[in-house]
């Protein structure tokens, strides 16, 4: 065991508290991109990040603990929405950010681990909806101000959009494994445009 | 060590071999879907399945092995493609079909785990990216009777299709953890339908 002290109540905000938490999310998303979350180990983990296990051990106890706090971490960092004053092109903003984080060596690598992750963890799970929602409410605006200007319908979902964007790029990280680039991008923002103005992603009763 | 005597070459095709691999397959396909990848241990599933550890040592080696046949039973059986004579309904009977297999119990939680494994396992990732092939291959007469019928542009590459169908379904099982159901089944393949129909899924150039 470690026999490192902690004074549980005596750290101050962003003092020694948010230095680990920095330190300990670096080394688990170094660890995650480098072998995957099967080989997520917290000692390991600690070690690297030059952390008091038992620190660790309290503070995420799992591995999916520690992949929730990446995902939480990622969420508070989400970059802000584009306003080109087009849809079409706010869209294709949009594709090319998902596009650059999931073929980013490390951020594709840990999106892919953490997606993993979810599929067998309720809490990594709740952590990455979460990180949806945060990254679909940013982007809303883009929605609402492409009804407002007449280029949607009202009543289009942002949501159902937005996820249509972002599904066939998902889909090849994870599915088909097809390539990922700029022009895929497009052909995605490009696809769930047209569909939005077709009425596809209007909430109401589905179209027979 | 498991001494189970084990002669190489002396089965037959359909016999034995057969036998054992389908048993192999239902013990492992029933541990990923109640425990998920990472709990999937060959000892265990040669326990339940009644079979030899040394024979599931030697011939699938690792869990992923275990997963890459999984997936590859899966593309054996795949189901025949419709044919309505109207696209718009072929794609809205694909759709259903990816959200049933998604939905079901049993093979959704399978599905989650194989793409989960394939996220860090080369192997299993082949394995995936073949089951899609094999599925896709099935569903391309769809495509080009559209095609002839004129309902489709020519040049219309059937696999960006049949992807845009997949992808918000499975962005939904492994990304969003939005529900599915064949409402959202009708709207993937609506939106795929008046995209395809609008010229965004033909070879060439991108859209500009």
């Amino acid at each position: 065991m470690d026999q490192e002290a902690v004074a549980p109540g005596t750290v101050r905000p962003g003092g020694r508290t948010a230095r680990v938490r920095e330190s300990v999310l670096r080394a688990a998303g170094d660890l995650l991109a480098e072998r995957g979350f099967a080989q997520l180990d917290l000692t390991e983990v600690a070690a690297r990040a030059g952390a008091g296990k038992t620190t660790v051990y309290r503070r995420w106890q799992t591995p999916a603990g520690l992949v929730a706090d990446l995902v939480a971490e990622m969420a508070e960092t989400s970059l802000p929405h584009a306003d080109t004053g087009s849809l079409r092109e706010d869209l294709r903003a949009n594709a090319r950010l998902v596009v650059h984080t999931l073929t980013d060596l490390r951020q594709g690598r840990l999106f892919a681990a953490l997606i993993a992750a979810a599929t067998s963890d309720p809490d990594a799970a709740a952590a990455l909806r979460h990180f949806y929602d945060v990254r679909l409410a940013e982007w809303t605006p883009c929605i609402h101000a492409a009804v407002s200007r007449g280029e949607l319908p009202p009543g289009t979902d942002p949501r159902a959009v937005l996820s249509a964007v972002s599904a066939p790029l998902y889909y090849r990280l994870l599915a088909s494994r097809d390539p990922l680039d700029d022009t895929v991008a497009t052909t995605a923002a490009d696809a769930a445009y047209v569909a939005a103005r077709a009425g596809l992603f209007t909430a109401g009763d589905p179209p027979t």
